[in-house]
C-alpha cells in the first residue's frame, strides 16, 4: 500500500524550506512533464541527456494506466503488465472469495489457461496528444455566465472526444491542463481483457503494513503481473519495455513514466486555508469513520474480515496521506512561504500593465472557497456502492433523453464503454458489508443536517439508519449485474415504474443532488477561469517551461538514484534481500512483520545481496503507483510504489532535500519469480 | 470491556415501544433507587418483598465505589473487594510494565506479602445520606442572576461539606438529584491504599473481544479482586457480602447495588435533539479519532501497543455504546414517542393553574441548548493528560489564594484530598504517546478554530503540531509526580516562574478556559433551575414516588433474573462453562475468541455445568460495572458486568421486553479461583 495510490499526498514533519506556487521555475528534477512538451533543454543542461522524440514515443506507448487509479508497464510482446499488489488489490479481492483469497495469499498461473480474468478492469495505452485548446475555447465568449460557460464547453468537448472517438476508435479524452489554460486531447487503446497471471502474498506486498507505510528504508515486493488479451489471445505488444540485468546504479539518472492523480500546486493561500480548515478536516472525520466501520465489520470473522479489508486498506492509506498533508498546512511556516510567493506574484501583477486584468482572480478564487464551506456536508452524502449503483441507473436514464453533449459528463457517449464496465461488473457485492456501510452513511447524514430536516425523514422513512439500510439493501435486487443491466435497457419507464428501493431512494433524493451538483459545477468553472488567468501571469513571470498540474495522465519525472540524511543518519539508495530478513528479525512479535512462509523456505536460495528497493528524486504523487522505472536506454530498473514521508508534500510543493519516491528494484522481482515462487517460465518471459 | 463503564449508554435498534419521560410511575422493575428511599410498597405489593432498614443499610454498607467510574463490593471480613477486570484494567495497566503485563496476562497474590498497591485508586464505602435541601436552597435567592445563583449554591455546598468533613472526618459530598429538585449530603469511608490479589487474563475477561461486546449469550470472566489495607495491614470489614452458594435460580428476584453514573431520562425533547444532532456526533467524532490514533500507535510495536490498550478499550466501548444511543435518538419512532409524552406532560401544565408557573423551563431550555451548539468545539479543546496536569497546576494555583467556597469545585478544601490523590499519582506516563495524543490534539484544535486563529498560533507558536507536541512533552518535566508536588507546593510563584513549556501553555490558554467555564456553569445554572422545577411537575403529575436520574452515586436496582426472546429464538437466562468452550470452537480463528491456555488446562478440572453469566431485569448503566447482585438475603450471586444492546437505551429509557443486564455468575469466580488458577486459598475466604 502507498501514498501514491489515487489519493494525492503530502506529509510534512519537514523543517526543510519547500517551495510553493513554484509552478514557475524548474527547482532541481521537480516536474511531472507532459511527454508532448518534455523538458529537453535543462535534460540536456543539466544531466547531459535528450530525449529523442522516438524515445518519449517508445516509452510513452510502453505506458499503461489501471482506471481503477494506478499506473503501469508493458514488460513483454506477449502483454504482461507489471503493477503494483496494491493497484492490483481491488481486482485481487473481487477475484478471491471464501476459500482461495488471493488478495492476501497470492496467486501463480502455472499455465495461460489458468490465468484468471478481472471482472472490471479496463487498462488504457496511451497512443496520441493533440492540443485543442483553440477549439474548446471558441465554444465560450466572454460575455456568458458561469453555468452557461461550463455547459458549452462541457458540449464542446463531447463533440471533440465523440469524433475523435468515431474517426479513430481509440478512448478520447480532453484533459483540462494548467486549471484551464490549455486542454489537450489524449487518446487510448483500451483493454478490458485482463488476466491476473502472478501476485505475491499481501505480507510481503505490504511487508511492515500500515507501520512502514511511506517510511525508507523499506524492503517490499509490491509487484503484480496481468497479460492483457485481444479476442481470446494474449496481445501482440509493439511497444514493451526491455528488462534492465542489473538495475539502476546509484547516482544514476532514471526516468519515472506514470500518471500522477492530482496535485495543486497553483493553489492560492485561499484555497490552501479552505483545505487547511475546512475540506480537510472534513474528509478525514469521514476516513476514520470509514476506518473504525470497516475494522467493527472485520471483527465479525475472517470472511467478514476479508471482505472488508480492500477498502480498508486504501482507508487507511488515505487517512494518512491526508494527516500529512493537513500536518503540511497547519505548519505556520509552510503557509507562511505560500503567502510570500503569493505576495510577490501579486505585486508583479499590479506592476505589470498587461497582467493587471488578471488580478481579481485571487479574489474570485477566495470567495469559491467561501460558498464552497458553506456548502459542505450539505449535500446528499450517501457513499455506498448499491447506492451509487442505482443513482447511475436512475441518472443514466435521465441524461440518455437528451443529446450525448448536453448530459451530465460521466453519460456522454463517449464514456458509455467505460462507464458500463463498471456499471455492468460481475465483481462481488457483499450485502452485509453494504448494510453496515449504508446504515452509517444515512445516520452520518442525519448527524450533518440534522435528523428533523426534511430529505433526511424522507431518507429514514420512519425507521432508525440500521433498519432502513437493512430494508434498502435486503430489497434491492441490484446486487445483480444483470437485473442492473435489465434496468438500464428499460429507460426511464423502467426506472419509474421500478419497486427496487434502492432506486426509489435514489430518486427521492435526485432533485437535490442533481441541484447541487449544478451549484458545484458553476464554482468549479469559476475557478476555473481564475486559474486559467493565474496561469498566465505564471507564464508571463516565469516563460513557458511550466509543467501543469496533475491530471491522472501521462507524465514523466526524473531524478537520480540517490539516499538522503535524516536526524543525522545516512539513509542508503538501496536496500537488499537481507535486509528484509533482518528487518523481520527487528520486528519481532509485531504484526505485519511476519515474512510469508515461502520467503523463510527460499532463505539461501536467493542469491544474497539481491536488491530489494531503491530510492530516486522523482517528482510523484498518488497515481503514479505502478510506474515504470527506466533508464536512458529505457530499460525497466523499477517500480514505483510509494513516497517517503517527507516527500509527501508534493500535493503543494517539491522537495528533493529529503524527499525521495521509492521502488522496488527490478532484480527483486525477477529473483522472486525465480528462487521463491518456482516460477522460472514467467521470469524468462520478463522484457522479451 | 462493558457498557457500564464510566459513560453511559443506549443502543437501540429495538423496535418495542419505549418509555421516555416516564420518569413518573414505577414500569414494571424499572429504577436506579435511592437508598434512603427505596420503592418498598412497589416490592412488597410486585414480589412479596419489604427490605427493611437494616437489610438497606447492611447492602449499603457493603458497596464500594471506585472513583476512576465503576462499582465494587466488599465480600470479606478482611477487606477483599469485588469488581470488574475492566474496572481495574486502568489499574493492572499502571501496574504493568514492558516486562509484566498484568492487564494481559492476568495477576495471582501467592500472598498477602505480594499484592501489588495501586498507585491511585480510592475506594469509597457509603455511610450515611443526609437530606441537605433546604440548607442549600435558603443561599439562593428568586431575584439572583444565573451566575449569582450558581456562585451562592457553589458556596453553600463548598460550606456543608467542609463542615461535614471536619465533624465526621469521612469524604462528604453534596449530591444534586432530580435536575436540582433536591440535594443530599453522601458520607464516605475513603480507602486509598488498595492493593491487587488477583485478575484473570483478558482473554477469559474479554472473551470475544469487541466483537462479543454489549452481546448476550457471553461467558466472561469480568472479575478482579482487590484488598483494602488501613495503616498497612488488611482492613478489618464489618459489613460485607456473603457468597451465596449456588447463585440464583431462574426467575428469582435479585438485587443491584452499584453507582450508575448518569441518565438523562428527565431530558426534554429539544435537550434529547441537541444531543442527537449536535453533542453527540462531536464526541463521536472525537472518539473515533482517538481509537484511530491509539491503533496508530500501537501498530509501533508490542510495547505501544500495550501502551495504548488502556485507553483504546474505554475508547472502543464509549463509540459502540455512543452509536448506539445516537441510532436510538435517530429512530423518528422513539423521537415522536418522547414528543407524545412531552406534549401530554405540557398540557398537563396549561390546565393545572398551580402549574403553569413552570411552563417557561421548557422553552429555557430550548435556548441554553441553543447556546451550547454555538459553543460547541469552540474552547481549548486539549484532551492530554500531561496538559491537565499542567492546567490543573495552573488553576489550582490561582484559584489557592481565594477563600474555599470561592474556588472552582474542584479545588475546594472538602476535595483536595481526592484531587491530589490523581495530581500526584505515581502512575507512569508515557512521553510517546502524550506527544502523539498532544499532537493530534493541538491540530484537532486548529481544524475546529480555523489554524489561523489567534489562539491556534500562540499554541503552534511557528511549528507545526507535531513538532510542537514534540517540543512541549519532552521539555516539561511533569510527568514525575515529584516535580508536581513541588510545583503544587510553590504556589502561584513557582507558576510564575516556571519555564515548564506546559505550564506555559497552559498559562496562555487559561483565561479563555476560565472564560469558557464560566459561561458553561451558567448555562448550567439555567439547566438546573428548569429541571427542577419541571420535577415538581413531574411530582404533581405522578406523585412522589419516582426515583432521580442518576449520578454516579450508590442507587438499587432490582428485577428478576429471566431470558428473553430476540429474533424468534429463546435466549437463556444462563450460560455455563460447556457453553464457553463451544463458543471458543464457534468462533475459531478469530481475534479475542481464543481462551487462555490455563483455561485450556482447566478443561474437565472445572465442574461441568458449572454457570458462567446470566441475565436479569434490573435498571443499570454506565457506572453499574462492578455491582453486586444480591439475594433476598444478601448473598452475593453475581457480579453485573454489561448490558446487552437491547438494554442500552437506558440512558433515555428502561425497557424490559428484550433490555438485560449481564453478570459473571458467583459460582464461576468460585470454581475459576480453585480450578483454573489454583487459588484455594483466596476462593476459601470468599464471603467469609
Amino acid at each position: 500500500m502507498s501514498a501514491l495510490y489515487k489519493r494525492c499526498c503530502l506529509l510534512s514533519f519537514l523543517l526543510v524550506a519547500v517551495s510553493i506556487n513554484s509552478l514557475s521555475k524548474i527547482n532541481a528534477d521537480e516536474g511531472m512533464w507532459l511527454f508532448n512538451d518534455l523538458p529537453k533543454d535543462y535534460l540536456k543542461s543539466k544531466h547531459g541527456f535528450e530525449p529523442t522524440d522516438e524515445w518519449a514515443d517508445k516509452l510513452m506507448k510502453s505506458c499503461v494506466r489501471f482506471n481503477v487509479g494506478g499506473s503501469a508497464s508493458f514488460i513483454s510482446s506477449n502483454g504482461l503488465v507489471l503493477t503494483n499488489h496494491h493497484v492490483a488489490f481491488d481486482t485481487l479481492s473481487k477475484l478471491s472469495n471464501d476459500e482461495n483469497n488471493y488478495a492476501k495469499d497470492g496467486f501463480l498461473a502455472k499455465s495461460m489457461d489458468s490465468e484468471l480474468k478481472a471482472p472490471d478492469l479496463e487498462l488504457n495505452q496511451l497512443q496520441k496528444i493533440t492540443d485543442v485548446t483553440d477549439k474548446v475555447n471558441e465554444s465560450v465568449t466572454a460575455d456568458m455566465a458561469p453555468a452557461d460557460a461550463a455547459k458549452a464547453r462541457r458540449a464542446r468537448i463531447d463533440e471533440i472526444q465523440t469524433a475523435a472517438t468515431d474517426e479513430s476508435g481509440l478512448r478520447s479524452d480532453v484533459v483540462t491542463l494548467y486549471g484551464g489554460g490549455k486542454y489537450h486531447l489524449y487518446q487510448y487503446k483500451k483493454y478490458t481483457d485482463v488476466r491476473l497471471v502472478w501476485a505475491p502474498e499481501a505480507g510481503i506486498a505490504f511487508f511492515g503494513g500500515d507501520a512502514d507505510n511511506f517510511e525508507y528504508p523499506r524492503f517490499n515486493l509490491d509487484a503484480t503481473i496481468f497479460r492483457v488479451y485481444e479476442d481470446g489471445m494474449p496481445a501482440k505488444i509493439e511497444h514493451f519495455l526491455k528488462w534492465s540485468e542489473n538495475g539502476p546504479d546509484e547516482n544514476e539518472l532514471v526516468f519515472v513514466a506514470g500518471n500522477p492523480g492530482r496535485t495543486s500546486r497553483i493553489f492560492t493561500t485561499d484555497a490552501l486555508k479552505h483545505q487547511r480548515d475546512t475540506r480537510m478536516p472534513y474528509i478525514l472525520d469521514f476516513i476514520r469513520r470509514r476506518e473504525v466501520l470497516l475494522q467493527q465489520f472485520g471483527l465479525g470473522g475472517p470472511e467478514k474480515e476479508r471482505i472488508a479489508k480492500d477498502q480498508l486498506f486504501g482507508i487507511q492509506n488515505s487517512r494518512k496521506a491526508y494527516m500529512g498533508m493537513l500536518g503540511g498546512l497547519q505548519d505556520p511556516s509552510v503557509m507562511a512561504t505560500a503567502e510570500a510567493a503569493e505576495q510577490k506574484l501579486l505585486e508583479k501583477v499590479k506592476s505589470t500593465p498587461e497582467l493587471q486584468e488578471y488580478a481579481s482572480a485571487w479574489d474570485k478564487i477566495a470567495d469559491v472557497q467561501k460558498r464552497k464551506a458553506e456548502m459542505q456536508g450539505q449535500g446528499v452524502l450517501i457513499s455506498s456502492r448499491m447506492f451509487s449503483i442505482a443513482q447511475e441507473l436512475v441518472q443514466m436514464a435521465t441524461e440518455d433523453q437528451k443529446p450525448s453533449s448536453e448530459r451530465l459528463r460521466e453519460f456522454q457517449d463517449s464514456g458509455r464503454d467505460s462507464l458500463e464496465q463498471q456499471l455492468f461488473s460481475s465483481a462481488p457485492i457483499y450485502p452485509e458489508l453494504q448494510q453496515a456501510v449504508l446504515a452509517d452513511e444515512i445516520a452520518r447524514m442525519c448527524e450533518i443536517r440534522g435528523a428533523d430536516d426534511e430529505l433526511c425523514q424522507k431518507i429514514l422513512a420512519g425507521k432508525n439508519p440500521i433498519d432502513r439500510a437493512s430494508e434498502l439493501i435486503m430489497g434491492s435486487k441490484l446486487g445483480d449485474p444483470e437485473v442492473r443491466r435489465k434496468v438500464a435497457t428499460g429507460g426511464i419507464e423502467a426506472i419509474k415504474s421500478s419497486d427496487d428501493p434502492l432506486i426509489k431512494l435514489a430518486l427521492i433524493v435526485d432533485d437535490k443532488v442533481r441541484a447541487d451538483r449544478k451549484v458545484s459545477e458553476e464554482l468549479g468553472e469559476i475557478e476555473k477561469q481564475a486559474y486559467a488567468q493565474i496561469s498566465k501571469v505564471l507564464f508571463a513571470a516565469n516563460g513557458t517551461s511550466v509543467y501543469p498540474d496533475a491530471t491522472f495522465t501521462l507524465r514523466l519525472a526524473f531524478g537520480p538514484v540517490t539516499g538522503y540524511e535524516e536526524k543525522g543518519k545516512s539513509i542508503p539508495a538501496f536496500t537488499d534481500i537481507d535486509g528484509t530478513f533482518a528487518h523481520e528479525e527487528g520486528h519481532a512479535g509485531q504484526k505485519d512483520f511476519d515474512l510469508p512462509e515461502t520467503w523463510a523456505a527460499a532463505r539461501g536460495k536467493i542469491p544474497g545481496g539481491t536488491k530489494m528497493n531503491f530510492v530516486c528524486t522523482a517528482d510523484i504523487i498518488g497515481g503514479n503507483s505502478g510506474s515504470p522505472v527506466v533508464n536512458k536506454d529505457l530499460e525497466l530498473v523499477g517500480l514505483i510504489f510509494d513516497g517517503n514521508i517527507q516527500s509527501l508534500i508534493a500535493d503543494y510543493a517539491y522537495t528533493d532535500k529529503q524527499g525521495r519516491s521509492v521502488s522496488v528494484h527490478s532484480n527483486a522481482i525477477r529473483e522472486a519469480l525465480r528462487y521463491v515462487y518456482d516460477a522460472e517460465t514467467l521470469a524468462d518471459q520478463l522484457g522479451k
